[in-house]
């Protein structure tokens, strides 16, 4: 019974629920809690008796697909072959060495960039210079207070997310898209619309579609460009028709590009910034994919605002928001101008040459796989494969198909029911090329054994 | 008019609140968008007519009192004296050089550490095991699953606060204390009662005013020791009294021990969750005190559930929440486990001696300046100095008076009202000592120009 009997007029916490009363009562019947002298109205409080600890809503919302859905999927690799992993969007190790070799002075003199100071809570003005440098051009212009530095990419979308949206409101996200989006805006209590890709057409988006699911509570349109899972790249066009819908709409766009210039020979890729004089957007970025480094955690939001819609207001918010964890490591802070103007020509050509290679071969071999439909990509590191399920009829769905994968062939890919597009897969075209071509090869066995002339087309025999 | 001149049966938006029809109405009268031949209803949704993008609640909300109170103060310095800042709890410049000598090596080594996983959004294994390792002790055993990673201590009490408070929830909270918790707390709908320490019982906690606070939707009570802005230590026994009210009414600590360790001599400082045998705590930590490298972004939260209070909701909670953004910096992860181990006790020796030898000299000398009263810290790095403001007539507040302390003196000072807490301002002791015998001598040459004997004397004279 601790700070409780001092021999001031006390009652201690027990008794406030009316059941025994410690010390004097106050005399006009209230009871009354002294501190230091001072009289604190002593509320009939209801308190807990017991422990009950839970998580609150928020944690219990925060839902992550994937992990959901491969967390529930029984991979038991086949002993008989070594285990090749398409599934998660890692780095390419070749290429990542060189990387590290020629970054690793840059990473240890930046050791010394250890200071911090809360007015720096958007990152080192000096950081913030060289992504705005590196990212400016006459279309977008952008200046160091335009960036706001992160922790990885995926604070880049949260703080995006945050400062656009309130809980009610909703925002338009692709499909098959990327799940940290809904990942996050659930956990806030906003709305997800999933708005239509469209696989025949090189997984443009359904404008009317997207169009269709607008209303006043639409606080952004979501645009992954390239795109993961896709792999996909919009044309200028497409990119200007989204535009006139977000401006038709008034509604401001958070454009995902992280995979910026991460486009095949062929394609071109401006940002969507660079394209719009009137449309508010918020380009998020990192290190992570371009420069091979995901694990740096070094992510940006560039604030793109021709027309001063967002206006100084949502900028504050933005610093305010990043003022919650204090952003990006220094370490990476440090090195990040140079990083940027350092980088050879050729480690970026390497890396592009790389990806389009792998993603050729794997289009190739699993076009002539009977059930298959992969469709090519035009950058990024994925590749998206249909699953023709009629000609499955051992597999429920891709998530039973890819566990079976597993199982049979130690191949592992990610059902696309992660993606909320089900009856697909995705593949990760980042491991070296003859585990490329070996993935393929046992793919192809895969669905060789499993392949069934389709259910309807037997029930048409049948009858 | 991009993507909706198709040919099919369409509506436009622009259409959709009544005002005109292109294309076909359906036969129903209903509105429908036909989208690849299916038809979607077209609710008459209102929608945006013109731009407007405000910063959501939640960014509004987010305020940070020590950026509110600094941002509007005047820091005109004294051209004729050099700047001393003693406002921000930076490092001990000359102590933080020897470590980076002695941990460039396993940044360097650690740079190749940038492979991810989203399963390792809490930490890679090995680091997490290395925190465990370095905190576990026999009352209070840890093992790599009871660690979450995180960027900075920052992000480990904002996880922490997430996990165990839904908005309407109450927290109770030091006064003075750090403002962090408030700046979180409310942004997310989270009320925040402050509780008082005594600054006569070298700022121990007023339990019986903490205990008065509880009640049923009071889902923690944090925690800070050795405290942010005080300096203060509680000992085994206070500690001991905390417990036992949060034992009594069911509430969970949320133990903020950045500075752990960080005692002069003379002091011992046992963590709470060593000392607890049923409250469930969640303490959090960080490399950025007592390692001196606040900007590598490198915390953590310790899971204490002695008795399965938490249990695995609250576990899988925080893992949930920390893949929103996925962590902590993999370069300074993987140089974790050297940095804990490798370190020699001398750093450490070195940097409590030097923040002793600055808190006595700085306690000593304002000591007999004339309306000052300095409270003396028993680690940390911060001292409080009470201003007796009845002797001061020429400034209103603690922060008119820290604000001229600058004009006059070029010393910045934080006002405590930063904290909660006016009439006291905060000093960091982390500045050679000489520029704190310096600092002190102009604080005394300032005190004696402004001081006054009380007004109510005066008062008393006249009458």
């Amino acid at each position: 019974m601790n700070g409780v009997k001092t021999g001031k007029t006390i009652v201690n916490g027990q008794c406030l629920n009316g059941t025994e009363v410690n010390g004097k009562v106050a005399h006009d019947t209230k009871l009354y809690v002294s501190v230091n002298g001072s009289l604190y109205p002593a509320k009939a409080k209801s308190r807990r008796q017991r422990w009950e600890v839970k998580p609150s809503e928020m944690a219990n919302n925060t839902l992550n697909p994937i992990r959901a859905i491969v967390d529930g999927m029984k991979l038991t690799p086949n002993q008989d072959k070594p285990m090749i992993s398409l599934s998660i969007g890692n780095v390419v190790e070749n290429i990542q060495v060189d990387f590290h070799c020629t970054h690793e002075y840059s990473c240890v003199s930046a050791c010394m960039h250890c200071k911090y100071s809360p007015c720096q809570s958007a990152g080192y003005l000096k950081s913030r210079q060289a992504v705005a440098n590196f990212y400016s051009c006459p279309e977008a212009p952008l200046e160091a207070e335009d960036v706001i530095l992160t922790s990885g990419c995926s604070q880049a979308i949260d703080l995006a997310i945050s400062v656009l949206c309130n809980p009610g409101d909703n925002i338009l996200v692709p499909c098959p898209g990327f799940s940290l989006y809904k990942t996050l805006a659930v956990s806030m209590g906003i709305q997800v619309k999933l708005y239509n890709l469209l696989p025949e057409k090189s997984w443009e988006i359904n404008l009317q579609h997207m169009e269709s699911l607008i209303d006043e509570r639409t606080s952004c349109l979501i645009v992954t460009n390239p795109s993961n899972p896709c792999g996909s790249v919009f044309s200028k066009e497409h990119l200007l028709k989204i535009l006139k819908v977000a401006s038709r709409h008034c509604v401001p766009i958070l454009a995902d590009e992280i995979y910026n210039n991460m486009v095949f020979p062929g394609s071109h890729c401006p940002s969507i910034a660079s394209l719009s004089s009137d449309v508010p957007i918020l380009s998020c970025g990192g290190l992570a994919k371009r420069w091979l480094v995901p694990g740096w955690r070094m992510g940006w939001i560039l604030i793109h605002d021709r027309n001063e819609i967002f206006g100084s207001e949502i900028r504050q918010g933005l610093v305010k928001l990043s003022q919650r964890i204090l952003g990006a490591c220094t370490i990476v802070q440090g090195a990040l101008e140079s990083i940027l103007n350092n980088t050879p020509q050729s480690f970026y050509n390497n890396t592009i040459c790389f990806l389009k290679c792998n993603s050729e071969i794997c289009f190739n071999e699993l076009s002539t796989v009977p059930g298959l439909c992969p469709i090519m990509p035009s950058g990024a590191m994925y590749l998206m494969v249909g699953i023709d399920m009629d000609h499955f009829p051992d597999f429920k769905n891709d998530v039973d198909f890819t566990e079976r994968l597993v199982t049979e062939q130690s191949v592992f890919c990610l059902p696309a029911s992660a993606f909320e597009y089900p009856n697909f897969f995705r593949i990760v075209v980042t491991v070296p090329e003859e585990m490329m071509v070996e993935a393929c090869g046992r793919i192809r066995e895969f669905c060789q054994r499993h392949y069934r002339p389709s259910s309807r087309d037997s029930n048409d025999l049948d009858q």
